[in-house]
């Protein structure tokens, strides 16, 4: 597996910048408005669309534009390098696996932007992978063509050593 | 050092999760206008009031609101929860150390809202807790006491197993 060489450490040195981020209050409910059920609805159907191996369609849930950026151990940028990167790391059913979107909570910011938590968990077998999982917080912007994802920070749930 | 126990092992079955994020292309200049400089100055001052000591000042730095939202391993909410676990987990100066900030690039999403991403750096003695370093993506909001953060998604980087 070429990518098992990226296995990251991180350390107890490194978590201590975060823990304060671990004492804070139980997350709110989220705002129930037909606005947020479209973004929770968009973000379904990119779940439903990778699970369909379709990652075109899965990727028309970002704005198709330079400026999109995601953030996961680093920071890049532009759909199209997104979409490139998909298909070079997912080629095909086994390594794509079946994605569910969990826990998601919308936090509108104004008419035109809100942002998104939520968890995810890819279902995979050993050999497309493995399973992951962990959480994610979303920039989304309304478009003339719906509500896209402008900004990714992903991150992933601790795991043993093996 | 009680919080050496959170070592976080993140396994590569996850980081495939986050591999089509690493091929994108370089970072675009940023804007470079009033509000972006405003906005970085705001974080070069939490830096400094984080490297007199002064965590009450650095907290500033956040919107004052039970609805601001902190993504690390976990996700948390709240200003208070915040403060509180910053003075718990960093009670002494060795345990806050040197903070810098740097790669500090500033999109802007309308006039009331934009988004930052950064590196901060932690220089620490191993007393301390060592050092640490990692990326940020913050959302910011442009409140009548100033920009104000009201999301902040922190990774870390990559360590070697010790």
């Amino acid at each position: 597996m070429r990518l098992s060489a990226h296995m990251l450490l991180v350390t107890a040195a490194a978590a201590l910048l975060f823990m304060p981020k671990l004492s804070f209050a139980a997350a709110q409910a989220p705002a129930n408005s037909t606005e947020s059920q479209a973004i929770t609805s968009m973000l379904n159907r990119q779940a439903d669309d990778w699970n369909r191996g379709d990652l075109d369609a899965f990727a028309k849930g970002y704005r198709n534009s330079p400026d999109i950026l995601f953030m996961g151990p680093r920071i890049r940028r532009g759909y199209d390098q997104m979409l490139q990167g998909y298909r070079t790391s997912f080629p095909n059913r086994q390594a794509m696996g079946k994605l569910t979107f969990s826990n998601l909570e919308v936090q509108p910011l104004d008419q035109r932007f809100a942002t998104v938590t939520g968890r995810f968990h890819l279902e995979r077998t050993a050999a497309g992978g493995g399973p992951a999982s962990g959480y994610f917080l979303l920039v989304v912007e309304k478009t003339p063509a719906g509500w896209k994802i402008i900004r990714d920070a992903t991150t992933s749930d601790p795991r043993p050593a093996h």
